[in-house]
């Protein structure tokens, strides 16, 4: 079997991510233009990201349900502005059973019309609320140019939509999905995002406001990576969700949506991924640890073969895989596993066995430099100890990258410049005018205004006016 | 609030079925004919029988992976069998982002078809296999008379596709796969399904040869509840899916698939359901407990509401709920969980407060007699017990219901009237000519020729000669 070099991420970072992704066999390409296949090792990953999700969706009050993949054309133009947002990408089936259809179907792109209409139904007293939903499942966005898990036609993902008797129930509500999102990429798949507000032109199509989270990726362009909208009474009007209050009158409901969709397996691969493939942070990794027994002989591998079986037996609570592969090396081995991203590898060959301990080799620190003898005893506490360390190690790298890479232009023309490879971060008056303007310079775009800043004023970057609030400005994907 | 009587099932068991999935919220029908809403507690119940599943797939080596929602039209017309057994149930994609389409796109009813093409591009020497990959997900068929859950254009399901080497380990895989789903029907859902072969004309579109598990409901009619295709070579010649072998020798794979669906929601309600609504097995209820506090005074309330406070924390390795309103009535509170099929209800109230127990009723035993008390203490390991006896007690139920409605008839004019209501277990010779005269006299059908049945001969039911095996011949949803 022969091992090709990958290509690194200097030469050119959107083939390096294509094929880290074909290589290690997270995703292939379908064979319906856009679409992908997410293999077995990139479905584990979104499993796992999945069960942490899901345990805090539910640990608020949530609970899941699944509406229906087709939704009748005529529930997306009652809302406006969510219509002129998403009919240039609907797919449309327009035949069922050998007919054709009176009323074409869409394939949802997002599930607010269709759950509003059921919403309607359900929701009769202020008794019923709130509403708490959330669905895992797929949608259909015909995208023009389609990249592996950043924007597929269909994608997977998961929707909340939820519905409140106050406008301030839901805006909490919006806020606390936000913070769970940004909890879950910080302390499960260590990439440090930056919470905050969609400026007007990027919001949702329908929502009064959205907020989003914003990864830096190794390219240093910006990746949103989630997003929580406050819909206040738009998709109640338009789908006439009402409950009688207490005192029995007849209010709209004020609802909420939120996503995280398969686009976060991007920000993970291209937050921690390196030269050698990927690097999984270990709390989410398909694979934690990976152990590689090497034996030339008989002789040795009935000394090494027990210690490999009787150590899989103790680290059961670990997400373990022995790579027993007798037609290709250990070398072959270690370096297929560095591309897969395994945060951990245990090597154990005769000598090993002989001086009863393992050779223990980091994924994020390459080289000697990352490896450690570790002995046969307490080697779950051990191993517990040294997957927390990566753990926390990836966060604080990424941390770092990413700070490193916000700068605090002087001026429009400095802004410019920085822009090109990094994040701005500047003061904006609010003007469509100056955010368009950004836009057409420079190809970057507002990504957040952070709810965390000072509340400093200074001048808009682009026209010098007065500004209340910082943004991030960047190129995204 | 008021609470109507259900429909009995005597009266109109069609009826009642309906009846208790709308009124427990299990499901909703959706605003496009034949699709339906699972809402939150069908499908906290779905996911309970997916981590059930799921665990089992996952002991046995299969791996989770999703492949895309749409197919081409021309994948479909690969396989001969499978296009003529689906066509007329496809939904058709022939427009997508303001364009008509090249090629017409099918939602997938199943997908034998886009996974072989993947396969055919993964597989190519016989070290990668087996492939043993699951997938859960949704599905589309274009049916004409649609029920909740049971036949819906819209389905939640998994679907596995397995590829081997030889025809034995395929044929082995279909039997392995059968019988988990039989062990789970089991042993979870407490559904004493009878596994065994399809017919030749009931098989699946493209098989060689389909096992199903057969479950017969309250109403006697039997329901095809899971089913594992040996599909053998037919799609692998179809798409191409080749490996070369330890000799270097191209060989086509040998394929199987294998699916549980939403349907068996609607065998758990048919099982086990009566004339107050539903009852869930302890195993996979959604809620197992539900305790209801019993108070008319703040007085009493300041009795009562601490133990239930201290219950709910000691009892929170069960899924549990509290039943708090104070809007309806404790009675009102009985008769909506009898409804929702809750398994066990406590009731605690002033009275039992004072003498240190609670009442603990059954839902599986109607009136007094399912009635004890049950002390404060070491209640974790009585609830267990009770829990424990209450899933026995509905497996035995459903055994005994199953086989008091089985019968053998002595020739095809009692054989014709033992299916109008029950299944008939009756020799049949093998031909379909048989098989057809069957249906076309009595609605019923060969539901399956059971793996579990002695080696003796017989005369056929239908045409009294030779025959080698007994089938269960029975009308069915």
């Amino acid at each position: 079997m022969k091992q090709e070099k990958l290509t690194t991420r200097s030469e050119n970072y959107s083939e390096w991510y294509n094929q880290v992704i074909l290589r290690a066999e997270l995703a292939d390409y379908a064979p319906v233009r856009g679409c992908m296949v997410v293999r077995p090792y990139g479905w584990a990953l979104w499993e796992n990201i999945q069960s942490q999700l899901d345990a805090r969706f539910k640990a608020t009050g949530h609970v899941n349900a699944a509406f229906p993949l087709l939704i009748p054309m005529s529930f997306l133009e009652k809302e406006k502005q969510h219509v002129e947002g998403f009919a240039p990408e609907l797919a449309v089936v327009t035949h069922g059973g050998g007919q054709e259809l009176e009323e074409p179907l869409v394939v949802r792109p997002t599930s607010e019309t269709i759950i509003g209409h059921m919403y309607a139904k359900w929701i009769k007293s202020y008794r019923d609320l709130p509403v708490l939903i959330n669905q895992w499942g797929n949608v259909v966005r015909w995208e023009m140019r389609t990249r592996l898990f950043l924007r597929t036609l269909e994608f997977f993902w998961q929707e909340g939509h939820t519905a409140h008797a106050t406008y301030e129930e839901a805006e909490e509500e919006t806020m606390r999905m936000i913070n769970i999102y940004a909890d879950f990429a910080h302390n499960e798949a260590a990439v440090p995002v930056i919470p905050g507000r969609k400026s007007e032109s990027e919001k949702f199509a329908g929502a009064l406001r959205s907020y989003t989270i914003e990864a830096m990726m190794g390219d240093k362009k910006a990746l949103q990576s989630g997003t929580s909208h406050n819909l206040a009474q738009n998709f109640s009007t338009a789908f006439d969700i009402k409950f009688s209050d207490e005192n029995n009158e007849l209010q709209y409901a004020w609802t909420t949506s939120w996503g995280v969709s398969t686009r976060f397996i991007g920000a993970i691969i291209m937050t921690h991924g390196d030269d050698q493939g990927l690097v999984f942070p270990p709390r989410i990794a398909p694979i934690q640890i990976v152990i590689i027994p090497i034996f030339r002989s008989d002789d040795e591998k009935a000394l090494v073969m027990p210690i490999v079986e009787q150590l899989q037996k103790d680290l059961t609570q670990f997400r373990i895989k022995v790579d027993d592969r007798t037609e290709v090396t250990p070398g072959f081995k270690f370096n297929d596993w560095e591309m897969r991203g395994v945060p951990l590898r245990l090597e154990i060959g005769p000598k090993d066995v002989e001086k009863q301990h393992m050779m223990a080799a980091r994924r994020d620190i390459p080289g000697r430099e990352g490896k450690t003898t570790m002995s046969f005893e307490n080697n779950t506490e051990q191993i517990s100890a040294l997957l927390d360390d990566i753990q926390s190690a990836l966060l604080a790298k990424a941390i770092a990258f990413r700070d490193d890479n916000i700068h605090d232009p002087a001026d429009y023309n400095e802004m410019k410049s920085v822009v090109e490879s990094g994040w701005a971060y500047s003061f904006w008056c609010g003007d469509a005018a100056c955010e368009e303007k950004i836009k057409e310079d420079t190809k970057a775009t507002i990504r957040c205004i952070p709810f965390d800043q000072s509340k400093e004023h200074g001048q808009c970057i682009v026209c010098g006016k007065d500004a209340e609030e910082k943004a991030y400005i960047s190129r995204a994907y």
